[in-house]
């Protein structure tokens, strides 16, 4: 950590400062600028807080040197993390597909769409049982009973399961249904929930906040590390910008940037972000080509009748063009879908 | 809800769109402009998925025409709603200001700072017993113990408390101390935690998130008014944009905007938005001449020892300074403090 | 400046750091910590090229100390900056109001509204000639026929005029004819332009672009200031975010950081924020309430009929009205209209 | 254009905006919903103001329904247009790289630069003679002694050029020399600027501001495109958003989106995006496997001594690199380089 003193600071404030670094049990350096002087701080800076010193007289800025997630860095965990479920190894050379739809409807419905995405390629099949939506008014998943179809269609289709748990104590039951369990965008910094999935230790799919960086979304994963949990894979899902076309801005850099800073594998969800079907096959490609290790996708049988979502999901047919894309840009890239 | 069909789209297209309506018990009115049809449905379009539409062939666009929200709104509730806590009217003349430390850190801090709080002329005590952190290793809070102490000041001072539940399961436990519960930013679309804090029937302020919408706000206090619950208050804290001088962008023009679109009592908490405690006093100002009904402000003895947030935290002096030029503000336009 | 080396930076990576400041006439200064070595910069870093050492070996981060604009700081020119206009004072105790239509479209139009902007207490006309439309098929100001209107407006009514100059070629006509030279939004960064207004030592009103953060607006404003021209004022307008409902953000923490950090007078424009007359008047009273040194605002005798920007204009009595709330704010905080 | 009447709208405000529409020379078409009459006007809206019916008593909100561009779009002009540069085609089959240091230094270095890329397989170099830096005490470039070098690096390599025009004055100049006239991002609203290449005629390249919307780009096309000059092509550089690990966040769902609104080719510029070299090469591959057809990359042979956005520039050894994997990826998707 470094403190930059104000141009008209005093002694007084700087020896302050000095003290006070001491007190707290580290080593301070200084530097006598041309304008102002600069205080280095010396020790493990993810255990000091900054406000100690910007509250202090004298003191402009302070500047924190080390990244503050640790567990999560590729500097102590240099080697790529690979998830192992049902046979997959999800961050090794095969791009994971997983797909289905937005929401489990019914029993036909998710049956149906299940045995289209694993015809067309997919690896594993998303669903979700509780949802989050922005109205009350509108369809908020079936809740336990949806668990419970997903559980059956795995049962009979041998597809992994992806869905989301919204609630510390919906997290045991969701566990038993799933392979993975989501952590859905709006919950990237809902403590208690990261926590339980945390704790229970099987694998989870943590969605980017659309409204956090990616330095937040380490510190996310951070908790969850943090209780022995590595089974963890990152998601990017389109962050909130101010261009209406799309319905967010996927942030396709996110995919290089998080592979240098992070050990953990990366997965891009651009149905989310797209908000439009249209759009999700070339940004599958774009992703892939970028470094994902894998797809989230939006499949439903008759997007029409969706109960929510619809306008971002591909039909069976489509999403299987949309695998045979992704198979050629994969293998352009060395990897395997 | 009007649908724009596609310049090229087909009069089947038109007729395919035109009996989905129908279908749905809604009535269709047809209008042929000179470069393409718009279709407007007749009926409560609250109900209706406008995915329903977008997904069809022929169709470019559909847009709404009602606000999504009802309870909140004042189309349907035209007047203020009051909301009466302790002796004091929320949302009536008196600008109410709230004001205590981040978190509660000990019986020492948090009765030093409610006396001097009271002392000033705040109205309501604020301190957190659970903490929400991007770090899992920053100071979580005291919890359940933070909740005690906070009984004791409030029955030695007489102050009102409002402090955060962060979980569904937390809440029983804060209703029985705070005589208001906050819903923290990061926490404005946990929709288990706002269907439990609807339920409980205690009065709720109900935080923005970073990067939410004013709609969006709304509709999550649609959550909690959807419950029976009416004693609710907004608050604005600063939303997130590319500026970096303040942690967040304090968005001045939501107390005009939300007192126009809601009946609901509008606070605003600059300290949160500024990141700094040197501009918490003209921002004060400013949101209490553009027509705020409360503030929300954070107070530490010691800024430089808090264990978190000491950067925005202003000194009881200082606070009291706040206190003396927002009451000559709130007689200016015509409130009082 | 510091460099702060990657964790792994080897003990050559480092010298060659050292080697490469001294090279170019700075001194460095180590600080060995314990997961990395930083390296400070000593003498002027607003003359050093950041990219020098970040494309070096072993080197994670580079962080700038001190500000990058020198003449617009108060660190080197801690008084107030005052610009004496026709009589006034701007920056002075007196909250200066400019108002007037997005443009000037007749005689009767601009001299109407003059004289009802006059009557209601502004002291000084706005009004465009050349107008930056987003589409050619807008209507684009009368142009230089434009000038000449407000030249004869001023000559009858002795207000102070300002209006915007687009292009270099424009700005010697707009200089003869205006009190102040308005830098629009979208041409902050429009370096040549700068130049121009820079050199003919006009007083010039700087606008912040939509989405130009606040240490761009004052190294637009040190563009200026460094070829001699100190008679420059800023303005705030909003700032482009993921909200709606306003047309942009009024970013009201602006004044305060601004007034601290530079000497400039700070002016607010409330209209193209807000987008919306509704929420003018809140604003302007919000902005006064939070230090702003004048208002600039968009009147137009009928807004209904407005070749641009009509849903932003106040009506003239709406206008006197908005006049006398920001004087009793004006004056609960120590100033005057 | 559609305007939606508020709830409480009375009927003497419906007939009021009819009679408007009437005025205006249009035709209205009413319906009456539930909740709220709406009102469809019916002829070419882009030649209506929106703001008439805004500033009416009832009414809520005015909707446009077209797009507001036209010769850019896609309805009016449904096949690809195809630029044709010195023998290349872009816009066709083949994906165009166009690479080159930042700025012009010396002969030397934008001799070796040229020599290095057309070796590696660009097909035009870049090159900046005037250079737009937020700051004063920046490297501003050569200016005209800039474009001397580059004609003459032209006539020596056979290499087009691209270079940017940042004031009407230079275009003249800028065209003689270049083959593309680049319109910088901070110059995307500089409408005497898009004037002035509109009337030479000369192949532009247009980038999207950074924080401009896709259809402000498409309205700033507009402009260029009505002055005939149909020798265009758009460019996505990153848009400004809260994420601050890269300098901008490249929006690669503009990619896809752009080539299904307009006709007009869509080039991607990684490096001015990421603001690391490090990440150039994956966002690179991601952009083509999107459907971009060009890219536009900063190299330079010494990036340590870059007068201006060394960070961001490959080495010609990583640049060859980079045009080896991305040539993969444009095979994959029915592509060459």
């Amino acid at each position: 950590m470094i403190v930059v003193m104000r141009r008209e600071a005093k002694p007084e404030n700087i020896e302050a400062v000095v003290g006070r670094v001491k007190e707290l049990g580290f080593r301070a350096h200084l530097s006598a600028g041309e304008e102002r002087t600069i205080i280095g701080i010396i020790g493990d800076e993810r255990h000091l807080n900054e406000s100690v010193f910007r509250t202090m007289d004298g003191v402009e800025r302070v500047v924190r040197v080390v990244k503050p997630f640790k567990l999560a860095s590729r500097d102590f965990h240099p080697h790529d993390t690979i998830v192992a479920i049902n046979g997959l190894s999800i961050g090794a050379k095969r791009i994971v597909i997983m797909a289905g739809p937005c929401a489990v409807e019914s029993r036909e419905q998710i049956m149906e769409t299940a045995l289209a995405v694993k015809e067309a390629g997919a690896h594993i099949l998303r669903g979700g049982a509780f949802k989050p939506r922005s109205s009350p008014y509108s369809f908020q998943g079936l809740g336990y009973k949806g668990l419970e179809l997903l559980a059956e269609v795995r049962e009979e289709t041998g597809l992994a399961i992806v869905t989301e748990a919204m609630a510390p104590a919906q997290v045991a039951a969701v566990g038993e249904c799933a392979d993975i369990i989501q952590i859905g965008a709006r919950n990237m910094q809902n403590y208690n929930l990261l926590h339980a999935v945390g704790e229970l230790g099987k694998p989870v799919l943590l969605k980017r906040g659309m409204m956090c960086t990616m330095e937040e979304l380490l510190m996310s994963a951070e908790y969850i590390l943090s209780h022995g949990n590595y089974r963890l894979m990152l998601c990017e899902r389109g962050i909130r910008t101010f261009e209406t076309y799309t319905r967010n801005t996927l942030d396709i850099s996110a995919v290089p940037v998080l592979k240098q800073l992070t050990h953990l594998p990366v997965i891009v969800d651009p149905s989310h972000a797209a908000g439009d079907w249209q759009w999700v096959t070339p940004l599958s490609m774009g992703a892939v080509a970028a470094g994902a290790d894998g797809l989230l996708i939006e499949v439903h049988p008759h997007p029409d009748k969706a109960l929510s979502d619809g306008t971002q999901s591909l039909r069976p047919a489509r999403f299987a063009q949309l695998v045979a894309k992704v198979r050629q840009v994969a293998l352009a890239v060395g990897r395997e879908v």
